[in-house]
């Protein structure tokens, strides 16, 4: 869909994937194709409040001077990003969050708010930048409008929609639980540390297993040390094992609560990166479900979706 | 039951906690009763190999030049301690877990073996200290020797003992998850940390209903970052809500698994310090178990009873 290094003479819009760690803007023609990409690590994170005018600018280059609509998802909205976007209650429907959107003062970028969620026991869940992409997935021909998603990452989020609505949605600190134990407790202590990822192998299937059937994380993770103490898990598959122990748990979790809310649970799109779309088909369809990977580009195609429902593009 | 400052002028046996990160020396009279104690930190964490003869000299001081058996239980057993003491298979008979000491080089002391156990998908979990705790509770008035236990701490352990056997156990990575999760991952990013330790408050008993309840921790901790988001939950709060989040999934957890058992879970000795006994009997409490707190000085009172049964005392 991207023509990398084709000149953007017709940009119409320029679309903004501006998270924690990076931020990437897209040039957009009057068709809604994008003909162009930039990226910078400007996240969220990296600026710590600092000019986010000036940030955009060097994030833009030349496309700063063009007299277009520029329209943002994800952690630029949130209280530590340039202007905080008020979360939209759940259930809500995407086709119309673009009612929702915050604009900076200067009015140099509009914003997609993100959604916050309720449990039963009152406690709160949010996300800014999936709703996005789930904006992007609607009318998608495998999904339509109802279906179940899951988007793996740092913090991966668990979706239902029904009806181009998000009824409920639940987050995983999968990605982060994962690094920070690896990194700062004893389960690392056994483990080599890999150049690269690697395709999902035996030692991650058997974390999966694991994780997917014991009774709480807080025993089966530890599985990482032992196996690793006896000589049952070479220390170059400790790190596999373990993304598999916690994906297996998220997935089994995840699979309970959907089949709670009588949801289907048997198909799921999964959005995201490749490497951890393949770990995360992989590890459902060991607990039988079927995986269809969701559009890589769905950030880009949501912005474009609700930019043309603002009447920005 | 410790003399403290009291000169040891019949000691007849030294029994030393040697754990990860210190060292404790018990002096024993021949009628079985601690007279003094000593400790350092010089836990095997500290000493990273180093000279464990002269660190036991340090540890010991002026009782070093006794001609008494010294007898330990703990991490300095451990593939990093001074010698290792194989673990010994579950189920164990704790009364004869003597016959198996291991001695140092020199004879210098002799080593309590830790506990293996395998689960039916062949996962190891190993202890090592706990086993002599769970000794020096055996004939205890108010357990026998058939209880469940639960040693909370860094890594809690939860074991059934029935007739005087460890027959099963779990660890759960509990307090090193809390601090972990706390220190490096965004739940402590809105949380204040308080000097010292305080008895378990509201926020306490929520965090324990909401992970008591919650299919998933890699969800349900991620209330700690959101409730305190949206304000539910003040700065000051998140750590101990935290703390009940995990205590709470430990615990029913712990408690699924020992009905899968079929060992009774009403009732549950729990072994540890005041700070942490207050927290589990306060969450056990809630979700309908009756705690007996087990008597703190369980470790010398193994190392005795197991001496005994060895001839060293």
């Amino acid at each position: 869909m991207i023509a990398e290094g084709r000149e953007p003479s017709t940009v119409a819009f320029i679309a903004v994937d501006w998270g924690t760690t990076s931020a990437r803007a897209y040039a957009v023609d009057a068709g809604g194709r994008t003909t162009a990409m930039r990226q910078a690590p400007l996240g969220v994170q990296q600026l710590k409040g600092a000019d986010f005018a000036h940030a955009l600018d060097r994030l833009l280059g030349d496309w700063a001077a063009l007299p277009v609509p520029r329209f943002a998802a994800g952690m630029i909205g949130s209280r530590q990003g340039w202007v905080e976007a008020p979360y939209v209650d759940c259930p809500a429907r995407l086709d119309t969050l673009a009612r929702h959107v915050t604009w900076t003062p200067g009015r140099e970028l509009a914003i997609v708010p993100g959604l916050i969620y309720r449990d039963e026991q009152g406690v709160p869940d949010v996300m800014r930048g999936e709703e996005t992409q789930l904006a992007g997935m609607l009318g998608d021909a495998k999904g339509g409008d109802s279906f179940v998603a899951v988007m793996p990452g740092t913090h991966s989020k668990w979706v239902c929609v029904e009806g181009g609505f998000v009824t409920e949605f639940q987050t995983y600190m999968t990605g982060e639980a994962f690094a920070v134990m690896l990194e700062h407790s004893i389960l690392g202590r056994l483990a080599a540390r890999d150049a690269g990822d690697v395709r999902p192998g035996p030692a991650f299937s058997a974390g999966v297993a694991h994780g997917g059937t014991a009774l709480s994380l807080l025993h089966s993770m530890f599985g990482a040390r032992t196996l690793a103490l006896t000589g049952d898990l070479a220390a170059s598959d400790v790190a596999d094992w373990l993304s598999g122990c916690l994906i297996g748990n998220e997935i089994a979790a995840a699979r309970r609560w959907i089949s709670q809310r009588g949801a289907a649970a048997g198909e799921v799109r999964v959005i995201g990166g490749n490497a951890l779309v393949a770990r995360y088909t992989s590890a459902l369809s060991s607990q039988g479900v079927r995986a269809h990977p969701g559009p890589e580009d769905a950030v880009v195609r949501g912005l474009i979706h609700l930019g043309r429902q603002a009447g920005l593009l």
